[in-house]
């Protein structure tokens, strides 16, 4: 990569919204578009969903190795010590959720506000400050207590009691008791695990950048995951799979199926599920949780599995030569829906997965400290020009 | 600028941190860095600070043109509207407050958090979700709130009550009140007005870029300002005056301004207050602060300036040919002490100023909605490998 001399300040073009513009090296994980394949360091991602735990997961992907049985050990030892909620972060929980207007709690709104809390609470220090082994601690500080925020916002909401956390039962399983009070069978564990840990990573999307431009500027490691959270609250991040189940739920029945698509595809509607700017293949993550969901079973399964094979005779008929494969949206609805996730929790769970990978990115961009500056050019009218007259003519206090 | 077609994946290389990419036009502002000269739209923002409020500017930033004064009056009814802290995050920033350890509350962070609060707890609507206007209400609403926040966390956090905003007095003068209970001197505010007018926005920098990429996700208006908050409290942001004290502090006396300055020019240590990355001439924004500053006077502001004027004699001796000239932080500091601020106000207040820039920046994407994500190369081991013999040969809980 080339080096930009500070005193050669020519522009340099770009297409829009800096597509396919490299802003960095990166050892962490790649996603190969055309091959539909996309990987965690030197692993396949989806083997890794099938094989690994989340936690082994988190841990290669900071340290650059699946851990040993004994570094595992140890790793999950540090993480069990920061899943508990302070008191005063409770206290906060609960001041947010009797604040929020009209009963409706944006739990992922809520996630941001309370690790930036627990970040200003805890006084977290810069990144540059710190050793890679502290900043590797004041990211699991931090990250490990997400699930447990998002079941007791999850719980406040609804008017229930928080749970204590426990870490015994893995990132996975604690998540899943609280939020219900029970432990979950070992199928939806298994289920939720395939599910996340496909989901912890995905190449250079918004947040990661948003988490690595912060980073780059030495802030401190909340600054870093509650700015990337703000970025995969966005819309066009794409990161919003109850909108796959309401596609579902706006066909309705297996008759509606041709009559709905067609005006939707002849109307030129996106079909939220559906689609991927990266993937010209099918998404691989879909194609493991069509797995998942088909090991469950059930009408809500097969009514799913329906509609996306009904899609492409659908389009072959309508608008030949156009694809459209389901995304990760599609069967990761209907895999949290199976283990019993409410759609409000889609997007923070999804969440709860992608603060892994934005930890282990936050660390890498400190490896190589830089600032992420990029310039604009200004096409206003020129200046200067004259200021009104009569504000020229002010005379204001002289210190 | 070129339009990238979405199947033609080449990557494009560019400098390191992304140094001179114009990753977007803005009609906002912008810095002429060889003539030491910046702009808000058409205006010289130098002219602006000192003859213009800073609700004047704010309203040029977003809308394009100074107000007219029926404008203006409608303006700052909009603002005043918005001062009040509600119960709910009035208590949030006393649990905050009480929650951080080492009664050290870092005001900056605590900002961030009540940010976060404040846009979960009033349930803000995505940018797209909404038109122009309203976007300018939900950016107003946080952003009129930031002057009370930094000023009830400080005053918390000295053991004293908060104040009610007092929006009648203006942005800066109510602030000074809210700080102090007492109604700042004319001179003290135009002084706080001259620094916070000219601290507004300045270009391109990493927490603008920030707010720009959470807000081309189409997030709410408190995720693009929460993410910029946390850009601009890195340390390689360069937003941190109180760092030029620390200079004064250390050089104590007018005797060790030549050895001291010696001492680090000779070690190639970084003068804090010394050197800006764009300007090759005196940064224009310390030529008015020390014009506000000797307007005061006194022995402090003499003893600024002496260190400022003995810089270049020496650097002519130990390094011809090099220059180095103040930046914004050193007489923006000497300001901010003489209308009375602690220095743990220092980067808030600037970050009081700023706010208001990056609020027309997210509108002005918001214009022209496109998602910023670049791209990064993958240089770790070649994939797949295939994973470990132990954890390929789990069995595990099948669906």
């Amino acid at each position: 990569m080339q080096t930009a001399s500070r005193l050669d300040n020519t522009p340099i073009e770009v297409p829009r919204g800096l597509s396919n513009v490299v802003v960095t090296e990166t050892m962490l994980s790649d996603v190969r578009g055309q091959e539909g394949f996309y990987h965690y360091r030197q692993y396949s991602a989806l083997e890794l969903a099938r094989q690994a735990s989340i936690e082994e997961v988190w841990y290669l992907l900071m340290f650059g190795e699946l851990p040993s049985p004994a570094q595992l050990e140890d790793f999950l030892g540090r993480i069990a010590g920061h899943t508990t909620l302070s008191p005063a972060l409770l206290e906060m929980l609960i001041g947010m959720s009797r604040a929020v207007e009209q009963g409706q709690l944006d739990l992922l709104a809520g996630l941001r506000a309370a690790l930036a809390f627990e970040g200003a609470a805890t006084a977290v220090k810069p990144l540059y400050d710190l050793s890679r082994d502290q900043r590797v601690e004041e990211l699991i500080k931090l990250a490990a207590k997400v699930t447990g925020i998002i079941s007791t916002l999850h719980r406040l909401g609804q008017g229930l009691s928080p749970l204590d956390s426990r870490p015994e039962l893995g990132y996975v399983g604690n998540y899943l008791y609280m939020l219900s009070g029970v432990e979950a069978p070992k199928r939806e564990v298994s289920a939720l695990s395939n599910y996340l840990v496909a989901a912890v990573d995905h190449g250079f999307n918004a947040s990661t950048f948003t988490a690595r431009v912060i980073a780059s500027t030495g802030a401190d490691v909340a600054s870093c995951l509650v700015g990337a959270l703000g970025s995969l609250s966005g819309p066009l991040h794409g990161g919003a799979p109850s909108r796959a189940l309401d596609t579902l739920d706006a066909i309705g029945s297996l008759e509606n199926i041709d009559p709905w698509i067609t005006e939707q595809v002849m109307a030129g509607r996106r079909i939220m599920g559906f689609g991927h700017p990266v993937y010209r293949t099918e998404d691989p993550r879909s194609a493991l949780l069509k797995e998942v969901a088909l090991g469950f079973g059930g009408s809500r399964v097969a009514f799913a599995v329906a509609v996306e094979e009904r899609i492409p005779v659908l389009l072959e008929q309508l608008k030949p030569g156009r694809e459209l494969h389901t995304n990760l949206e599609w069967y990761a609805a209907i895999v949290m829906e199976l283990v019993g996730l409410d759609r409000a929790l889609f997007t923070p769970t999804f969440a709860a997965a992608r603060v892994l990978g934005w930890c282990a990115n936050v660390l890498e961009q400190c490896d190589d400290p830089k600032i992420i500056r990029p310039s604009a050019r200004y096409i206003g009218p020129p200046a200067p020009q004259a200021l009104p007259a009569e504000i020229q003519a002010r005379i204001l206090p002289q210190a």
